[in-house]
């Protein structure tokens, strides 16, 4: 194991990788701890977790409390509603269309990375689309600026992705839409950093980054934006049955539910998601700052759209790339290869990822430096 | 804790409850056992399987031994494809028509409970549907005969549900349809008996009764089916794509197969699908042969139909099932309510029951009657 400093959780860590996974990634080591002590009977009721009915008082305190802490951390107002819904991010590239895009048959999409161009290719099956920015001709290393986005009139929604993985760009302001409602995939940034919710028509964020085991999407959606479903939306996916059904037309992801709740608590005590932006911000500093001392690593983003999520770098040759992944793997960090869309390294720093691996990271990337001159 | 006999298990069994819910349900204890102690570093890899990339190499080995074990057990040929996708079963009431209803713009159903029933109202949105039986006129306490189902000619497929959860009723037979191919909802009775997977063109089953937690369907399909699937189809349900991309398109629920794995495992070493067929008949008729021996309770459904995984049940009042049900908490016995359709009490007995548990309520059922004649 690669250490920068010996911390408290050292023990642990000993055993325990970093692991740079872009999704599923890192959890909390705590919450881990507590879901194996809860597994075989959870507070004495007898039970798994995930045996309860999802109907049970047991379940629904679970459920409750869950949602009821996801509302206070991130500040969302009543306007809103919570769903849990099952198909990660991509169920909602389609459900989100099928939903929204009735209200004037066209919508408008800022392509910046992979999974919004997936989205809106998506889209197109329901409607007409605008692409109202895209960073493809420079193939996704920067984000668009306010004034370059071209806005339709009579768009349903504008459709953005807040941080794109594969790239590792993030937007570091929230578009001016005027009256046409904004929605935006934060699977991979949201809770690192407080947003006003009530800005959006519509959030959502697979949750294998920054809040679950992978398996579901969290939608946080303005409840006066339903009533202009496709008659083809598979009920499933219909919001306002998921609303109306307080996400439980059918069977949960109990245990993911479960989860993110753990995963909440451990969130609240690190100072909620304000905490987080500061920690998460340290974190990226760390290793930009690697990068930008750095005769060696070049940063694959421009500099204002840095991610603070995910780090991409290379090297000048795809042969010392391919060693440092190597011996990356050797020292304990997981992962770090990149996107094949990009190539080189890319370290993923969500919010479960402690500023120890971060720092071991950094120590390690000087070292091959100075041993690969 | 109320018990009939002591078992090797009695230790775990003081603290774990009996747990008779419809779904999600028991998990095997030493699948449990197996989670928790996984759940920080799985097998020395320094992180849990929550925390794995679904595209490194230590996941894929989960992920297709899973599959290979699943195929093994169930004897599932290789003209048929096996999805792991999410939404439950729910999700496939609209996947199932969306991708094949095309070829005719017809289907039959065979409504012979809640379910069946939902599944086909959410297939009228996509096409016209005949339905070829119904067991209504007595309130699903029957299963219509082979001789009483009217087939189309020109339907895509046949529709039925093999176990009807709420009223408690199981198909004894496969429906022969000819040519037309055989779709079924396996939810409440998969891998609890040998089927010949050939038969069918396409099985699916929520898993959160017989297979592992809440959260995902595991989809059983004859790969020469596709080809008809509405334009408007979202990409992720989608049949063919997900043959494509082997469950893979987007992040799959990686620790609800992984689970679904450790609970093949267990199934295996009862002497796999056949092995479970013998052991739930035992546990079904113990019950059956407690309502067929009371002057107190009544079977819910008629005996040739009557369901090995779910036991519905009455007394002559609904104050005495009510005592029964409260009483029947305090010895320790959980989720014995019956569905508010039917009424009265059911027990479901899944494959995780021990048999020590139904010996258990049983004799706990025979002391009531005692107790309360």
């Amino acid at each position: 194991m690669y250490s920068f400093r010996i911390s408290t959780e050292e023990k642990m860590a000993t055993e325990r990788i970093y692991n740079f996974s872009a999704g599923p990634s890192m959890l909390p080591l705590p919450v881990l701890e507590q879901a194996a002590a809860d597994m075989v009977n959870y507070r004495g009721c007898g039970m798994s977790v995930m045996e309860m009915s999802h109907r049970s008082k047991v379940y629904i305190d679970i459920f409750e409390e869950t949602k009821a802490d996801l509302k206070r951390l991130m500040k969302i107002p009543d306007t809103h509603a919570i769903l849990f819904m099952q198909g990660g991010a991509m169920l909602q590239f389609s459900a989100v269309p099928m939903n929204l895009i009735g209200k004037t048959g066209k919508a408008d999409y800022a392509v910046t990375g992979n999974f919004s161009g997936v989205a809106m290719k998506e889209a197109k099956k329901y409607g007409e689309i605008h692409v109202a920015c895209s960073s493809e001709d420079k193939n996704h290393t920067y984000i668009p600026a306010q004034q370059d986005i071209r806005l339709s009139a009579d768009a349903s929604y504008f459709y953005y992705c807040a941080n794109n993985t594969i790239f590792g760009t993030e937007w570091k302001y929230i578009p001016e839409t005027g009256h046409v409602p904004l929605v935006c995939d934060m699977s991979s940034n949201i809770m690192s950093v407080p947003v006003d919710v009530s800005k959006y028509g519509l959030m959502y964020a697979g949750v294998q980054k920054n809040m679950a085991p992978a398996g579901m999407a969290v939608v946080i959606i303005d409840k006066s934006l339903t009533g202009y479903e496709h008659p083809l939306t598979p009920v499933l996916m219909r919001y306002q049955t998921m609303i109306d059904s307080d996400s439980m037309l059918n069977t949960p992801p109990c245990y993911t539910i479960y989860m993110l709740g753990l995963v909440l608590k451990w969130l609240d005590k690190q100072g909620g998601v304000e905490g987080m932006a500061r920690i998460k911000a340290d974190k990226a500093k760390i290793l930009y700052d690697v990068l930008d001392d750095s005769e060696m690593f070049i940063g694959c983003a421009e500099k204002d759209a840095r991610s603070d999520m995910n780090v991409t770098f290379r090297t000048r040759t795809e042969e010392l790339d391919a060693a440092f992944v190597r011996e990356a793997v050797k020292a304990g960090f997981e992962n770090l290869k990149g996107h094949r869309i990009v190539g080189g390294m890319r370290a993923s720093v969500y919010n479960a990822m402690p500023v120890e691996g971060v720092y071991a990271l950094a120590a390690f990337m000087r070292d091959f430096e100075v041993n690969n001159r």
